[in-house]
């Protein structure tokens, strides 16, 4: 049985090729990009109005002007006009173009305007309240590198560009497949023996989350129609994600199906708590791969967060995330596992704080109902103390 | 002028009524909980297995008796089966149902099987490896409360308890507007003096992921036309946001438009940078907000975050959630403006650590490009150390 860190490494040795795609710019949050956005001019374009006021010819106040007759008012999207004389001033709004001729703004608060002419009552400097033209960026310059994972602003940004469609990384889709016969739809009745499916849905929301394509589909405890069934998702899917069917029961022919239909088993089982019976596989031509969580609620959630999501980013070219949390109570390792255990969240001062969820082992619905995250626990011996510090993986 | 603390109550004193809808469990993910969700039997629903093993009486061990016949498999799914005598075993799967008068299993690897006799290598505890009935929660107990902001393993537990369909807060309709006539679509290319819309981009963006229902909109520079789709927008929308218009340009009539229309002008400018000219009002029914932000990119994409998303939270019953970060580097303060700073987010240690994004005022796409966040920067005159905490506004 191989350990945590040794299985969480073999599976970032296998991430996919996805390859790219084109998508609409407002369904593009949360994708990768797989091309540089460039400024397709300069930004701002123009020497840009930061406020509302007067534009005028700054050596005629230096020469001691402070009466300007006003002949005009600018607005934003109206196309450059000319300042024709230095005695003279035009009306400017934030975002219009700065006149020909004008080089400094002073905003309306520091003027008294009466009969058409405005009377300057601060010390403006030259080219004061103008955003000059090329001043953010130039044309052609890098505004966003292939590689980032798109924002909302991100968005913003390539708006302006005029990017109708972005390029991004393509992202797998996944089948996502339950396998037991006691298992019923949420929308049914279970007899005393049988409970409903869940751990599929939970698995579908969080790929939903993310916009994944995926579809549920089920398997029955039966070799036969497993193996049909599985070579067709084979053929459509590049990841399968599976819950229960890998443990060591009679009943648990997974291991065996991927194995006539050319998934090499990477490793089954890893020395963890929840989720030890996880199977990861994948095709020798290393264009499928395979995520068999063990069946019991909380080991399929933990394992599609401590695996899968950082194979996801590994795949996508994301850097994984770490992040820090500061326990509120003892930790008891054990000796030879690595625990996942459940936590609560919260902001103490400028640290993340996480509380333990008592939950009833791996079953257990109210911990899920309860829980943020996972801590993960390094096995050993010595209990850590509160305060100890524990690497978090977020659930939500 | 208001302060930012007195703007944000002022925005938090006016929550909308949003109400309640059902909508299907795969489409609840981030929802807020409108009932408290029970569990519909008691979970486990039955004695369950959770190891692949033999199923026997504990008493036959107790008296010595340490080789068991196996009398048949028990799968999950199968209906419950009856141990008939004392001195015989069940295989058993996890997940199955504990046979009748079976008090105890014994895990496969702690036996060894041959001619249909297993063996006990180990020293069981009575009652071991079975999930007791009941044990997680009884019938009728709540699993998750009103009020909870649904994660994905909430969805999988609803999913147990059998709701296809959940009730959860209301959210606003959303109008998102533009105005200017420099503004053009993202698929034109603009001439000289104009800019492709993409402000009201990013929020579309931001509110596409919250599942929020919302459309996008138009306003020339001309008060009659104005005046005549804010009335119809307003009937149509429980919130109206928009970027642009709000400043004291003599194009800027909105401030006089929504006065007209009976909204009531809660507040209009914040002593902020940036975000300054931002107009928040309400009409008198207080069924209908506007959140008018100033026409700059950063302006616009800060109050969203400041201003809107806690009020959002605040009518949804969201706790606000308060973020701190540590800064890298010095940072100086405002003698009368609350600063929101864009900046770069990493994890150091156990700690969120923060480093600005050196803008070129509010205007900024390359800021807007790289930025994770704000910080939010008390107005002083004390300049903050490295190291110095502060709360962060996360906008990605």
């Amino acid at each position: 049985m191989i350990s945590y860190e040794e299985a969480l490494g073999e599976v970032l040795d296998n991430p996919l090729e996805l390859g790219v795609e084109k998508v609409s710019l407002l369904e593009s949050h949360g994708r990768v990009l797989a091309e540089d956005i460039l400024a397709d001019r300069d930004f701002p374009p123009f020497n840009r109005s930061t406020k509302d006021g007067i534009a005028l010819d700054f050596s005629s106040y230096e020469q001691g002007r402070r009466d300007f007759k006003i002949t005009g008012v600018l607005a934003a999207g109206m196309p450059q006009q000319t300042l024709n004389d230095k005695e003279e001033c035009l009306e400017i709004m934030t975002g219009a173009v700065l006149p020909a001729k004008a080089d400094t703004i002073v905003m309306y608060e520091e003027t008294e305007i009466e009969n058409g002419i405005a009377k300057i009552l601060s010390q403006p400097k030259k080219g004061q309240n103008i955003h000059q033209k090329a001043a953010d960026i130039q044309a052609g310059e890098i505004l966003l590198k292939k590689g980032k994972t798109i924002s909302t602003s991100a968005i913003g940004v390539m708006a302006s560009v005029g990017k109708s469609y972005v390029l991004v990384k393509r992202l797998p889709k996944i089948a996502v497949i339950s396998t037991g016969n006691e298992l019923v739809e949420i929308s049914e009745t279970p007899l005393a023996h049988q409970i409903r499916k869940s751990n599929v849905i939970s698995l579908s929301a969080a790929l939903k989350s993310k916009d994944i394509e995926h579809q549920l589909l089920h398997l029955p405890d039966d070799k036969l129609a497993i193996t049909k069934e599985i070579k067709q998702i084979l053929a459509e899917f590049d990841v399968l994600m599976l819950s229960g069917g890998v443990s060591k029961g009679k009943f648990d022919y997974l291991p065996e199906v991927f194995e006539e239909l050319g998934i090499e088993k990477v490793f089954h089982k890893v020395s963890q708590r929840p989720g030890k019976p996880f199977l990861f596989g994948r095709n020798s031509e290393k264009t499928k791969v395979v995520f068999s969580f063990p069946g019991n609620p909380v080991s399929t959630y933990a394992n599609y967060h401590v695996y899968f999501l950082p194979w996801l980013n590994r795949s996508l070219g994301i850097p994984l995330p770490s992040e820090k949390v500061v326990v509120t109570e003892e930790v008891v390792p054990h000796e030879f596992l690595t625990l996942f255990l459940q936590v609560k969240i919260s902001w103490n001062e400028n640290q993340l704080q996480a509380t333990l969820v008592k939950g009833n082992g791996s079953g257990d619905l109210v911990s899920l109902a309860l829980a943020d995250g996972f801590i993960k626990v390094p096995k050993g011996t010595t209990t850590f103390e509160p305060g100890s510090q524990f690497e978090y993986i977020p659930a939500k």
